[in-house]
Formats: structure tokens, C-alpha cells, sequence
């Protein structure tokens, strides 16, 4: 019954057939952002306790779950996002490890603790909100993709309040805001551990960014071997559908 | 005569045929980081100054003759570096564009002028000199590797205070620093613009960065696509080639 599509919404693979997600394409679709951080993020295997802001439809939240049994929370502050992601939960027969919460993340370190997380991951909102006229989108493309209910240093020091001593916190995050997160990272006590650039082809600047940072870490940061995206021929390169299908 | 070899050194030529340089292996040699520092700044070609810090045996500011016609000024703080730097320079017939000064960087502000040039680049010392026993070299390899004379910090500011207003100021680095380059670029007002990261081989993390700044510009960073250094053959790919022979 829960999971029932409503309006537009319509039933994809998430991936591959071993995940379905409800999606809307109105309202919020997954996209390769999200696959790459849930292959990228360092998170507990066994056991444990995951966050997911910014959760969306709930795609990182459920992708995480081919890697790992620790408990997954995801937060979303959109209710028709976060109803999307509860209904796929419940079809993919998650709801043991996967709960969603329906709140604006500033709320989550009084309301969850802090330090109680592994691991935190987050594909946030990417541009500045300067211009509310200028987001020719709807309201929940919008809220997903402009800093209009949390900024960049929200994310950062929110994620940096839930995470435990020593827990990795993971981002993606686009390069012409490098500056802005790694300063903020740092600000917060999140060092930079792992930075990872996704080309979308060959010669290419980079459009998306992947960045892991440890709470209260030493400084030591490794710039790991990029990812492109597409091949010469426009389908996916073999490196890309290693990340993407595999593990 | 200025020109004969001294003790150990040998005349090498610098990348092709069109150059060559005073080597010594006890001494300094000129290095990848080098040909892709020179390679990669973005310098006036018809006319203007360009200086070109911690310049060891020249080996930048020699290789900038290739790409431009303006004025060069190689600095050197070890006299016998310098001095082999100077003789290349006649050795090349190219005394009526490079010139070399030996001094410490931090006193050229004072003795060149602030703002007066249109290019600055830089291959300073990579490592922190905190224990001068853990070099395991000799004092002139020690002084160009380690930052003894010279910390990033002087290298940024000396830079941001010679360069004029819009100019362009480019380092070669290790990406361990990253971090610190960004920041301590942001806090002298050189706004980090292009950055490229150099892996040895696919799949490999990297290990040496290029980074652009522009005094005092606007927040902008561009994440070049990165170069490979090194084929499954071993040999230099490509790409590399292209870089290191091309232009």
C-alpha cells in the first residue's frame, strides 16, 4: 500500500535490478552524483550507525545498503522527498535498516545527539541561493539544488556535530566550491583524508567532486586517480562502470 | 669561459636539442616539475617581465624562452646554483632576456619593486624543514627540497607582493600541501584559478600539483583535467609528451 506510485512517479532500478527507488521527474530523480558517493564514502561494514543528509528520494540510503549492515538513517527535509524514500524502503524491504526522518538538518544534532555516528554522507544542495528568481524549476528541484533551507557551512557543521571522534564524513560536492569546503572542513574539524575529481570526459575540467574529511584527523591528504565519465564513443567508460556496478 | 663546466656538472640538453643546461648530480638537476611548471603558467608571450623564484640551475626560466619573448628574471638564494644558472644562460646565448639575481626571495619585494611584474612562477621546496637531521643529503640538494631559506609562506607572500594587480603567479607543489597552498594563496590574496594534478601512472594517486592564482581575482577554480605521467609500458605517455615536448 505504502508504496504505491502517486502523480508522475514511476518505478526505476536503482542501478541494477537488486534495487527499485520511486522517482519523479517533477519532483527529484537520483543521479550519478549519488551513485558515486555511496561507492565512495567509507562506511562501517558489520555494524554501526550511518547518516545520509540531504537524502532526496533516498538513493545514497538505499545504495548504502549493498555495502554495508550498519543502520542507515536518512534525512530529508522535503516531506514529498521523504515520502518517496519511505515508500521505496518499504518495496525493497529495507525497513529493518533503513529509517528516514522528515526534519531541516539543523535540527538533527539536538534532536539525534552528538557523535552517535560512523559516518555521515551528503550530496547537498550545490549553488548558492542569491537569486530566487533565478531558479527556473519548481519548488523541490529547487530546494534540492539551491542553498535555500541549508548552506554549505550547514552541511559541514552539522555533519561535523553527528559524527563521532575519528568517523569519516563524506561529500560530493562540485570543484568550483573546493575552496569553500575544504576551508569550511577544516573550520569544523573535518580534515580532508581523501579527494577524489570526476571528469566527464577525457581532457575534460572536472564537474563533480568527491571528499572524505575525519573528525579531529591529522592532516594528510591524498588526491586519488580520477574518474572519467564517458568514453569517445558517449557511453560510460569501463573505469566508470566498475565504480558504478560494482562492489 | 663563463660557461666551462666546473667539477661534477655536465652539459645537459633541457627536454629537446633547442636548450641545454649545467647539471650536477651532487649539486641540483632540473626535474619534471620543472618542464610542467614552465609548461603550464600562463605568461605574456610578446613582451612584459616575468620572475621566476627559487630557480635552482635556471631550468624554468630558460624554458620560458621557448613560450615568450619577455623580459626574465631567474632568483636563486645558493650562489653555486646561481652561478650555474648564469652560464647556461650565456651558454644558450640568451643574456639579453634572462637574467638571474642571487638573493633570498624575501628581500626581492624590497629590491625589485612591488606590483612590477606580469608572471610570477615558482618550484620552491616541497618539504617542511623541521628536523635539518633528517636530511640525508648535502646542504645544496637540502636547500632546494627543504624549505630552509625559504617556507610556503614566503613564497606566497613574496609573490603576491611582486606581481601586479590581475597578474598570474604559478607553483608547482605536492598535493599533501594542498591545503596549505590554498590557504595561505587565499590569505595573500592570490586567488587560486586552474589547478592540475599530475598521477605517475592510471590509477595512481597524485603526486605532484599546478596551481594558478590571480592577485587579487575573483573566486573561480577550475580543476584541470589531469596528466598521466606514465604508461603499463613505462615509458612517458602520450599526453605527456604533448606537454613536456609540445608548444
Amino acid at each position: 500500500m505504502e508504496s504505491r506510485l502517486q502523480g508522475d512517479e514511476r518505478l526505476d532500478y536503482l542501478v541494477d535490478e537488486s534495487l527499485k527507488i520511486i522517482q519523479s521527474p517533477s519532483v527529484f530523480s537520483f543521479s550519478l552524483d549519488a551513485v558515486l558517493l555511496s561507492r565512495f564514502a567509507y562506511i562501517p561494514i558489520q555494524k554501526g550507525r550511518i547518516i545520509d543528509l540531504c537524502s532526496g528520494n533516498g538513493a545514497v540510503a538505499l545504495l548504502l545498503t549493498q555495502r554495508s549492515k550498519a543502520q542507515i538513517t536518512g534525512v530529508e527535509i522535503q516531506e514529498r522527498l521523504s515520502d518517496m524514500a519511505k515508500r521505496s524502503i518499504v518495496l525493497n524491504g529495507l525497513e529493518d535498516q533503513v529509517s528516514m526522518v522528515t526534519d531541516n538538518i539543523v535540527n538533527l544534532p539536538e534532536k539525534l545527539g552528538h557523535g552517535r555516528f560512523d559516518a555521515v554522507v551528503c550530496n547537498p544542495p550545490y549553488f548558492p541561493s542569491a537569486n530566487r528568481k533565478d531558479h527556473n524549476e519548481n519548488e523541490h528541484l529547487a530546494v534540492a539544488r539551491h542553498e535555500i533551507y541549508c548552506t554549505l557551512e550547514d552541511v559541514v557543521s552539522v555533519s561535523s556535530k553527528l559524527v563521532k571522534q575519528g568517523g569519516k564524513v563524506t561529500f560530493v560536492h562540485r570543484p568550483q566550491r573546493l575552496m569553500d569546503i575544504l576551508s569550511t572542513m577544516r573550520t569544523y574539524r573535518l580534515e580532508p583524508k581523501r579527494l577524489q575529481f570526476i571528469h566527464p570526459k577525457k581532457g575534460s575540467e572536472a564537474n563533480m567532486l568527491l571528499i572524505e574529511g575525519m573528525k579531529d584527523g591529522s592532516p594528510d591528504l591524498h588526491i586519488h586517480s580520477p574518474l572519467t565519465v564517458y568514453g569517445e564513443d558517449g557511453q560510460y567508460t569501463e573505469e566508470l562502470k566498475t565504480v558504478f556496478y560494482g562492489k
